[in-house]
């Protein structure tokens, strides 16, 4: 056995698989618990030290797998999604910035990786979302469009909603979403009586696509199941494969009658 | 090959629809950035430029596909679509009008017909109103009803949300979105106190039906699977065939047997 | 013909069908006028007019279907359900009540029993409830204990939501529906640190359960699928069915050759 | 019969169960009336003695059953669900505590105990939880991430909502179930335009990932159905069975016809 084959079964171990998760969980708390400025006083240095003590075995076990495995570990989308992590990870350590440094809690996502149930849940999330591309699509569509308009027709009347485009289309995703949109149109339509065309329109059918956008997931969903059925179907079921033998023995048995009687005719049963 | 023939080999390579697409979402962008007063101010007269000409490529496009297929230009209702917006986006540039000014942004929609799967989608969220159209109409009437009746009783109390009958709709479709309507209801209820059970058999039996109009549409886009299983199920499996075949064959076989020995017997075994 | 048959073959006209439904949506129309302050100073003796021409027309109709139907009259649930709400339409000519006033509207709803299509769906909605009673049972115990609990937990420190039994069971109701349920979160939480506990349970039990019963609904609706794919499994496949009869045709002719050279032993092969 | 058998049939009587749900509802709205000062004041001491029959007769019930089933009562864990109630409302009576008090109410959750029905509809409920643990998971890792985050770059801009962890959590779930984020977002937005990313990014993922908890959901409760046809498949069909037979029968009368003529070759009809 190489070394690099003895690093990966030390990394495929239950044991070194579940002190990774441990390290990961453990650093998420740490890290949420920076946020209080109770703790920090009284403890900070511990979490700080945690905090590097965690980053430096994420970085070990990163550099492990990619001696042990080479240029297979590129080939894991998984290890690419480890490895952007721990890198984002390591640049707030150079900088000061605020976002950042809020960032590093995106470490706590390695713990998706790191759960094989997590993975698969991830996994499956992510392949319905090509399916949805197109009626996504439309609702971006249908938004900018809605949004287009409105800050055309409202932005002189209710400016702190729709005065520019951005804006417009913050509000009329919070229309979308269902959110506070009684008012919004009830502001619009003191000046504009007829604005209620427009939201419910909107309303209407922006729920309408979302509305179908779940359909089509529900029914990609369903239909690993139907193609289950439909696959048990395809299949040649184990009573029909008995039939048929026993038909051919049959079948056998009465080319032996007819052969020992008139073996001459047996190939031609039509010139009779 | 006519001079016709050529346009549509023309109309329909790849390379032309793709630079239609194209036109199309630069349109949609530069309609987009008209919003800007600061954008407006710098680049003016480019934005309306590029409007001006892609509005001028679609209309050559529409006229080349006409010129393309002629009657069967007005088969395709796709094309009626297209037709529609451009003569819309021709309105404007004749009249000063605010609301069909910015109504010109709807030629982004032409990205729908022009982008095959958005085609197939909006097809598919289409023929599920038919089946829809029942549950709609018991909406409407459910709301229609709710409205009179709270005009009636709440019109003097909450004047501003339910004084005419359009104004008790608009409140009422808020409420069935669930906006808000908690303040609503305490606002009528500070006068009359029993009108909680207005408000909650309103909302239970708009959910409940908005809830099945939910359903239909779900069960409607199932069927289409439980459809293939049932027709799988209906055209003749490939197995079963097989051994009809040989089943056909030992009936032929045992005939020429019995037929050899005594061939007088076989059409009457009755009378033996 | 008899005279009632006579009337029964009117009344099933497709013309007087159609007549009545035009009758319903004329007289919805004109109470749904009646709300509105300047048309009835300008056409109110016309909308009375009209609205009692249609209740007479109403009258007149339940009269005909009750003469020529008599006992098989009330067996059709659809036909109490009209005669009470015409009896309900009788009742406020007697009286000023502004409530019952306010329930003429109800006659709009006439249009589901003379619509065939609406009738379909407002059966097949009635048909669900039952297969939910106990989830509902279910939810109703859940706001009822957590309407207990809420009276006796928050009744003093924000009266005018939990003061008494009622008033906490529509602001749990309003919470469950998602509305403003942050904003009377908040206002106990500033009393009552740890009442998130509370308010974060109940939301997340009280819309598992209610999801539940969107999934009972829905799953309802595919059983008669799932129901219609096992019905067509268990009754004979035609294709079965002639392989069945081809086998037989077989077995026959054995028995005649077998019959034909020792008819003795045919019936005793075992004893050879 | 011995003793505890008697008691286990007077147990399980139709009569001792419906009384047993009846003194539930009973002791349920007393405990219900309990809550209205109006109530108390006048009828006080009845409500009072109620309460305590009716837990006197819980007591004794439970009692019973562990008299009469012993050891199996143990295992049946509605009646651990039983004695955990009953139990935590005999703590009350010796402490003053207003919460303990408060969850004197949950006794009426022995009703989901004692109907069965509501058994059912429950224990379906939970079935339901473990497969759905993934995603949960998910959702509260992605709560976790984004409160820490939220606290970290709100805390300062808005602390009446994202101060400390907890409350920034208590926010993102509100925000989650889409009650008056808008305002929130808003309030951060006047301090750091570029906030509506996170907004709309936490908005969308944990609706989607919410989604998907939702549709496991369904396809978990679709798929005992989905199971109960392919099960319907796999066990043989009726009517194949009969054509096995049929087929069995032709085969041996076959073998009578050949084994009388050469019975010899029968058994090697290779070496002809």
């Amino acid at each position: 056995m190489s070394g690099r084959e003895r690093v990966r079964t030390v990394l495929d171990s239950r044991l070194v698989q579940r002190a990774v998760i441990l390290v990961i969980v453990v650093n998420a708390i740490t890290i949420g618990c920076e946020t209080s400025a109770y703790l920090m006083e009284r403890a900070g240095d511990l979490l700080h030290t945690i905090d590097r003590v965690a980053l430096a075995i994420f970085v070990l076990e990163l550099g492990a797998r990619l001696y042990a495995y080479r240029a297979a570990f590129f080939k894991d989308p998984w290890n690419w999604f480890d490895a952007i992590i721990v890198a984002v990870a390591l640049i707030p350590a150079s900088g000061p910035t605020s976002v950042l440094r809020a960032l590093r809690i995106l470490r706590a996502l390695r713990l998706v990786s790191a759960v094989p149930s997590m993975r698969r849940v991830v996994g499956a999330l992510l392949t319905a979302v090509p399916g949805m591309a197109s009626i996504i699509g439309l609702l971006v569509l249908m938004i900018y469009i809605a949004a287009v308009i409105a800050t055309k027709l409202f932005g002189d009347i209710v400016p702190e909603r729709f005065d520019e485009l951005p804006r417009s289309l913050f509000t009329l995703f919070q229309i979308m979403t269902g959110d506070d949109w009684g008012n919004v149109a009830q502001e619009v339509m003191e000046h504009k009586p007829w604005a209620w065309i427009f939201f419910i329109v909107y309303i209407l059918m922006s729920t309408f696509v979302a509305l179908n956008l779940f359909i089509a997931v529900v029914v990609n969903a369903m239909n690993e199941d139907g193609e289950a059925v439909r696959q048990s179907r395809a299949e040649p079921s184990p009573e029909l494969e008995s039939v048929k033998r026993e038909l051919a023995a049959v079948n056998a048995k009465l080319d032996q009658l007819l052969m020992r009687e008139r073996p001459e005719e047996l190939r031609s049963p039509a010139d009779r």
